[in-house]
């Protein structure tokens, strides 16, 4: 399996379109990042440093830094790095629950030094997004990102209590989303500019990058997603293009999630597509970027500034498509 | 197994002898912890309320309240509850990694849920501590606890990198209690007052209060600790007591503590007791509190706030003897 490009879309389409400031800024991230990950001493720094290398798409980091705008500044960038170490963190946790081998390509910390060492590389990341906002007095910042990491880890334990559960609802789904993903691509837009509006232009493309994510799940290709297909229903975890797809093959609910095997996963991968409730998830995903890009409209932004986080949005659900 | 007594010797000897505040704001604390159960919906309040609620011996929030003073406010109340909150997040995760079946004599949420809730759980435990400071803007208590929160995940990736190495050094295993277990002492202290030498009497304090630990996993009895004896030898963790009758009897150090079952851990736990290695590490963390008791010499506390202190320290390595 390769790993999937380096530079994802998104990332690109908004940097080649961008004024000179944001490249820069995006580099300091990645310099404060590689920082966090050193003077650990022992053998930590490896495996945080490289989780943090092991890079990904920024994209909290950049919608941090385009809401900010180009007189964001120092505290621009440690809130962008600040909200990428939360992501990370619970990215090495989702692992270890996991129990998976594979992301972005990669082995995954869980896989390589154990999913006890990956547990507190995970705390170790976690601690440092808030000792980093901390050094600084970033009080603002530090109530937005813990009140999205609580969030999350709702969201977390809500997945989990549904898991292997194929009567989930649409809306129970929804709301899953909201916390699991949607409060921190919210949180990193008021990191950047605390505003109801982009608050909701955050929220909606963090669902719209979920159900998209839910669709790659099942459509791969694996070499672009770095994972194998149908890793989500053998994890029992219940995701709207299965919701969608019962709607039109009602005797899928009757799969018992439990049971499934790699093969039988791909399987049902392939049911599900064939019913078209992965265009149908892929067109809600676009309908909720443009219901997004409407909400910059009541901000203050510039046509540069908006023009710049549209691309974001637009990149969210134009992954791999 | 029964439960260990409710209210701990060192929380009863000092409520006996303070003066009428202290009770009041312990129970503010542990009203504030109560709420930070609540209002989470679905099941997970029902774990996170369950794990704050099996109590414990709160002598992190106890030694806030008690460097704070009488007029501590609620500051004092907020950050005690929140070392409280990281506290048992970390116990949470380590009976997580430990695959513990009970701890304080009660089932581990690793135990009743899964280790995947269990992950979450710790989670949200830990950023309900972050979220509770960040709501009043208690910077410099966000400053103090992220950084606690480093060393302690630090602290937990050396004993894992260390574990089932019987030839771990004693300077490494104190260097590994100090971020394990001293630095929360000292973070509760430095949230009670900030002061060099409040921060080394709970440093001190707490390296002598793990070491304690360490000899309890060693003696039992089990019906007061709440665990098995030896549990620390099933998961790897080598301790003083084992480096300490390793010196008396070096052929402790051939045994492969990987292949230890619970009646071998048990045999294990004797010879290390009839090397008399227990006497003379728990002689260590008496020299310790004393130590520690000589540094509130250099704080401006009045006589009563230092015998309080006092009795802290005397608190920790009392414990069961």
């Amino acid at each position: 399996m390769t790993r999937p490009s380096a530079v994802p879309p998104p990332v690109t389409a908004v940097l080649d379109a961008s004024s000179r400031w944001l490249p820069a800024r995006l580099g300091e991230v990645e310099d404060l990042l590689r920082e966090q990950g050193r003077d650990h001493g022992d053998r930590l720094g490896a495996e945080a440093a490289a989780t943090l290398a092991a890079g990904g798409k920024r994209l909290r980091p950049l919608l941090v830094l385009l809401c900010a705008g180009a007189d964001g500044g120092e505290a621009a960038v440690r809130a962008a790095a600040a909200i990428e170490l939360v992501h990370m963190a619970t990215l090495v946790h989702d692992d270890v629950l996991d129990d998976a081998p594979l992301r972005r390509g990669l082995p995954t910390v869980a896989a390589t030094a154990g999913r006890d060492r990956a547990t507190a590389v995970g705390d170790l990341l976690f601690s440092r997004a808030f000792a980093l906002l901390a050094a600084h007095g970033d009080a603002g910042a530090i109530a937005l990102l813990s009140r999205a990491s609580v969030a999350l880890a709702r969201g977390e334990l809500a997945q989990r209590g549904d898991a292997f559960d194929s009567g989930v609802s649409e809306q129970r789904y929804l709301d899953r989303c909201r916390l699991k993903t949607g409060a921190l691509f919210e949180c990193a837009c008021l990191l950047g500019h605390d505003t109801e509006a982009l608050g909701a232009f955050g929220a909606e493309i963090g669902l719209a990058f979920q159900l998209l994510d839910d669709v790659l799940d099942v459509s791969g290709p694996p070499e672009r997603t770095g994972k194998a297909r149908g890793t989500d229903l053998l994890d029992g975890t219940v995701t709207l293009p299965l919701i969608a797809a019962a709607q039109a093959d009602p005797e899928i609910l009757s799969i018992d999630l439990r049971r499934l095997d790699a093969a039988a996963a791909e399987r049902l991968c392939d049911r599900i597509a064939a019913t078209g409730a992965l265009e149908r998830v892929r067109t809600r995903a676009l309908q909720m970027v443009t219901a997004a890009k409407q909400k910059l409209n009541e901000t203050q932004f510039d046509a540069e500034q908006k023009h710049l986080l549209e691309l974001v949005a637009d990149g969210v659900v134009q992954r791999y498509s």
